[in-house]
């Protein structure tokens, strides 16, 4: 079986393969507001279907349609390379800042602007174009698929562990990719070998029933003034936070991942222009920026919302005040555990009437440098794009790696294609990939497919 | 003359009152936003020439119109009592929260809701039908009557300073009455003899060009957290001010003061109640939470905006974030003293990343128990309401009081009618007055502009 043939179906197909992406892109699945998640599965089990892929529409208890789908390889490989991806999106908030509507698809040149059209649509159909490939090219796939496309990522997929574990006989396979990911800031393909984890809270305080005129300040209790005494006890100006044991599961990078580390081409200034800023925060230099970025534990407010937000001045005493807050978290901590120092934290520093909710529990993960799907996809990189891949011991950002690599025992790998994520305005107003970004990816998937094939 | 008469002429015309009251209800006026001064300054004039009073609309340099208007006394009086009132009010913002429209005037049984209805187009109307019903009644007023209504009490009067000092001459005046009160919480008239001063400023923080992903956390600084920590060495969860010098010119009350602060009615429980809270701040008891809601200097956060505000979980890193706060002051602070202090203060905590802007001065002011207004004003309340009012020795809100103390040199009062503060939902959603507060509280300025006639 040549993977050429492959290639060039690819080639030739870009146009209807990019119309359905658009197709895909205009359907809003927006997982933190309930928004489109059916539909959204109906569009993407069509596109399987119309590829050749077995597919079903698999429920999660209590939360969005899983798409799974399979293709059995006809000559009888007994490997079986699981793929996962999600269909689900960010909110496209604040909705003022777009140049293009989020589910316009719109076409600027070579960008392709929405939301999902880098995190993570253009993968999902890479994916389900590059299964189709191979069956119009060699009408067999070199080794079993399996795909599952979740529409809960981007808010921490709260269901897939029950799925997984509801599903384990179904889900065998021999390793995981999960194509999710974008490229590295040099604009090389990016294969990660674990993710942080992540554990996301609502903090909420109430005082009375509503914003109250600001001269009962002295007399009635400022929600707002709550929750930021409580903040000042949760994360110093320094970075650190100061929950008790926060720290304690903490491992640093194996001499392995070091090595990796030292590795990663990494452009500091290229950010900091990106971003619109001047300096790294606490570190002297880029080197030691992108150490942070992989390896700390962060605290993050997400949002935080009480009184007048609106022109000018109004004198108001807040009744009640929100905060939105996501802890990324290094191997081997847990979010379940954190929670509870979190929550006996507050207890202890007299926050009781700050009430805690908890979404999206995810736990890091990390597969070996030295895994086959890793090489795989060195190689595979390599044939696609012509250039090596930058392995990246972990990604900064979290996903449900650990179903994979914990629960499965798998190796899994993250990697994807697209612009960088720092350009790509992924979670940010405006996020977009390119045609050629979107083709390429398409040809690495089936590169990675045949590869892994391949490997002893 | 007879002020019975001028009384009965208010009872007969009750309809046709509330007519006008309403008509000047349901035009915004909204100074934090800019929205309809210059078509609300035309109801206002009209509604005053439509009473016979001489009136002028003023421009402000750089601020909404001031309606000023005049009546001469016939039978040649000397003495001259100038009545303050503004006719602008806060953002009606939570629009979601309100029951019928803000803007709507809309008559609940005995209420009439809308933004104004309390805080102060009910006093403003009082005032204009008082004078009416005087001219109407009995040809005449009984001491020559002058009349500021400003745009811009509720953004904290920022061009009405220049405004009386370009205005002296014609505003020489023997006292005044600033209507723009409420009802004492048992439900009698209050005169308050000195109001708080305020400072209004919003904080800024700027990190990035937009919202990032949080993966980020690690390299770029959280423009949300540096405001928390800012304003965690702003006040202390005790209560107390941590700004250097900041409780400098604070003064306490004098004894006559005191001996006022020990006569005020004060149910707590009524107010939690309605508050729809369990427990007064940082206070034993009812006596003890007066005190310090009329003494205390406060540091409010009465709005904070940044991130994502929506529903479920967006890990975003915020590239900007802002916050409102007001600062109460009392005498003898000073709101551009204060300013320094806190500019002084974040520059010395190492915060010089954060934007301050202010808008809203005001100085606190007072007045002494004994000055003839303050008589006037009690011998009125109990001839229109049939009790004794209520006498503060300040309020805990604040005005621009100190232009008539501190810059024209006369003794000045805040009186008013309507429900209390506390009940009618003045500065929040459901604002609301009754028709018999309305219609008494037109007897009342009435009576106080003859008793003050009538004083040695």
């Amino acid at each position: 079986m040549s993977l050429s043939s492959v290639l060039g179906h690819i080639k030739d197909n870009r146009e209807g393969f990019l119309r359905d992406f658009r197709t895909l892109l205009r359907q809003p699945s927006i997982s933190a507001q309930g928004k489109g998640l059916d539909e959204c599965s109906k569009i993407v089990k069509k596109l399987m279907e119309n590829a050749g892929i077995k597919t079903r529409i698999l429920p999660e208890k209590g939360g969005n349609p899983v798409v799974y789908g399979e293709v059995r390889s006809k000559q009888g490989s007994s490997k079986t390379l699981l793929i996962y991806g999600h269909y689900d999106v960010q909110p496209p908030e604040p909705l003022e800042k777009w140049d293009s509507g989020p589910f316009e698809a719109a076409i600027h040149g070579k960008k392709i602007v929405g939301r999902g059209a880098a995190d993570s649509k253009n993968n999902v159909t890479s994916c389900v174009k590059a299964a189709e490939s191979f069956l119009k090219a060699l009408n067999d796939v070199p080794l079993n698929l399996k795909f599952i496309f979740e529409g809960e990522e981007e808010i921490g997929s709260p269901h897939l562990p029950s799925f997984i574990e509801e599903n384990k006989e179904r889900l065998k396979a021999d390793s995981v990719v999960c194509y999710d990911g974008d490229f590295d800031e040099t604009g090389r393909a990016k294969i990660s070998l674990g993710v942080k984890g992540l554990l996301y809270v609502e903090l909420y305080c109430r005082k009375a029933k509503e914003d109250l005129h600001s001269s009962y300040a002295p007399i009635v209790e400022n929600p707002a003034w709550r929750l930021v005494w409580a903040l000042s006890t949760i994360k110093d100006p320094d970075g650190k936070i100061k929950v008790k044991g926060w720290y304690d599961e903490v491992e640093p990078f194996t001499p392995q991942q070091s090595r990796l580390l030292k590795k990663i081409p990494f452009h500091g200034e290229n950010f900091l222009r990106e971003f619109g800023t001047k300096t790294f925060l606490n570190a002297k230099n880029s080197r030691e920026a992108l150490q942070h970025y992989l390896t700390e534990p962060t605290a993050t407010i997400c949002g935080f919302k009480t009184g007048y937000q609106g022109p000018g001045s109004k004198t108001v005493l807040p009744g009640s005040a929100m905060l939105k807050m996501d802890f990324r978290l290094v191997y081997d901590q847990n979010p379940r555990k954190q929670l509870q120092r979190l929550k006996d934290h507050l207890h202890s520093q007299g926050f009781d009437d700050i009430k805690v909710k908890a979404f999206g529990f995810l736990e890091p993960s990390r597969t070996s440098p030295s895994a086959p799907i890793a090489k795989a996809a060195e190689k595979a990189a390599r044939l696609a794009y012509g250039t090596s891949a930058v392995v990246y011991p972990r990604m900064a950002a979290s996903g449900p790696d650990y179903l994979f690599t914990k629960r499965l025992g798998l190796d899994s790998i993250w990697t994807g294609s697209g612009p960088p994520s720092a350009y790509s305005h992924a979670h940010a107003p405006n996020e977009y990939t390119t045609t050629d970004h979107f083709i390429a990816g398409t040809k690495y998937i089936a590169s990675i497919i045949d590869s892994y094939a391949r490997i002893g």
